[in-house]
C-alpha cells in the first residue's frame, strides 16, 4: 500500500545502516547520495569491497592486515627484531606508527581480556605471542594495551605470564594528555599523573 | 618509508570518505569495521551496490526511482489522476507520502532554479512536465518546491508558464513548524505565518 524505495535500495540502506556510527538518516542519505552519483562509482566500491575480502588477511605473525605479497611490517628490513610491542588490534597499530616513537615489531591480541564476556587467553593470539618470543630476539616488550579497565587487566596477566621469560617488560606511560590543562583531566588521569611523576632534578 | 594500510584497504577509505557527511576517521572506522565483519559481508554489499546501479533508474515519466518492472506510483492504479505535486528531487517524494496527506502523482524536476549556478529552465525536466500536463488529465498542479529563495523562484517560474494552460496551480502553506513556540521560529518564518493567517471565523 505504502510506496517504498525499490527493494534493492532498501537493502543497501539496510547494509549501510549496519556501519559503525551510521543511523537510519544517514544510512538513506548516502544510499540516495550513491544512487545519483554517475555510471560506474558504484561499480568500482563494489570492485573495491570484494578486493578488501579478498586480498587482506591478518599477518599469521604479527595479526596486522597483509596482503598476498605479505605483511608490511614483519617483512620491513628496517625494523629493530629487539623490540616487540603488544596491542588489543591490528587498528592500533597505525596509530602508533604515526607517532614516530616506536621501530620495532608488533603483536595484536586480537582483543583484551573480558571475564564478563567470555574472552579468556585462550581467546586471545597468546599462544602465538609466546612462541614468537621463545624463538625471536625480543629484548625488550611494551605492553601497549589500552589504559582502561579491561586493558589493565590484560596487561597485568601478560605482565605475569612473560615474568620468566628473559625480556624486559614495559607499560606506556599514564598521565596528561598533552596539551591539556589540569582543569580538563579527569580525577583517575590526575592521581596517575602524579603517582608517575617525574624527577627532574635527576633528569636534569 | 612510513607503513601504511594495504592499498585496497586506502582505497576503500577514499570511496567511503566521498559519501555525504563522512570524513577520514569515519571512513577508516568504518573501513576497519568492514574488514573485520565475517566472511561474505563485503560481498554481499558490493552484490546489493551492484545490483542498485543495474536495476534502479529514474522513471521516465515522475522522475521518482524506478526498477526493470516499472515505477511504483505511475502504475499505481488507486492514485488520483487530477493532482499533480511537482517536487526538485525524487527523493522529496517519500516524505511527502509517509504524511498521508497527497495521493495524487508527482513530478520530479531534477534540480531547481539557479542561474548562479548556470541551472536554468532547460536544465530541468520542464518539457517532460509540460508534456505530462497537456496530455494528461490534471486539475490541480501542486508546486513543492523548497521554501527557500531557489525553491520560491522556481515555484514562481513554473506558475508563470503554467498560468496559461488549464490546471489550479496552488504552492504548500508556510507558516509554524506544529509543536513550535513563537520563540523557536525565525522571524521569517513568523512573518509568512502572519501574513497567511487563516480566517478562523470564516472556516468555522
Amino acid at each position: 500500500m505504502n510506496l517504498e524505495y525499490p527493494t534493492a535500495l532498501q537493502s543497501l540502506i539496510l547494509h549501510l545502516k549496519r556501519l559503525p556510527g551510521i543511523g537510519s538518516r544517514s544510512a538513506e542519505r548516502m544510499s540516495l547520495w550513491l544512487l545519483q552519483q554517475p555510471v560506474g562509482t558504484l561499480a568500482a566500491l563494489s570492485e573495491v569491497l570484494v578486493q578488501v575480502e579478498q586480498e587482506i588477511k591478518p599477518c599469521a605473525s604479527c595479526g596486522f592486515f597483509a596482503t598476498r605479497e605479505g605483511c608490511a611490517i614483519c617483512q620491513a628490513p628496517d625494523r629493530d627484531p629487539r623490540l616487540l610491542c603488544i596491542v588489543e588490534q591490528p587498528t592500533d597499530i597505525l596509530p602508533i606508527e604515526r607517532t614516530g616513537a616506536f621501530r620495532g615489531h608488533y603483536h595484536a591480541l586480537g582483543g583484551r581480556l573480558a571475564p564478563l564476556d567470555n574472552v579468556g587467553p585462550e581467546d586471545l593470539r597468546i599462544g602465538e605471542l609466546m612462541d614468537r618470543i621463545r624463538t625471536g630476539e625480543f629484548e625488550e616488550v611494551v605492553l601497549a594495551t589500552g589504559a582502561d579497565v579491561a586493558g589493565e587487566a590484560t596487561a597485568n596477566y601478560l605482565a605475569e605470564i612473560l615474568r620468566s621469560s628473559n625480556v624486559r617488560l614495559t607499560r606506556l606511560a599514564q598521565g596528561m594528555p598533552v596539551g591539556g590543562g589540569l582543569d580538563t583531566a579527569d580525577s583517575l588521569t590526575l592521581h596517575r599523573a602524579f603517582q608517575h611523576r617525574r624527577n627532574l632534578s635527576h633528569d636534569a
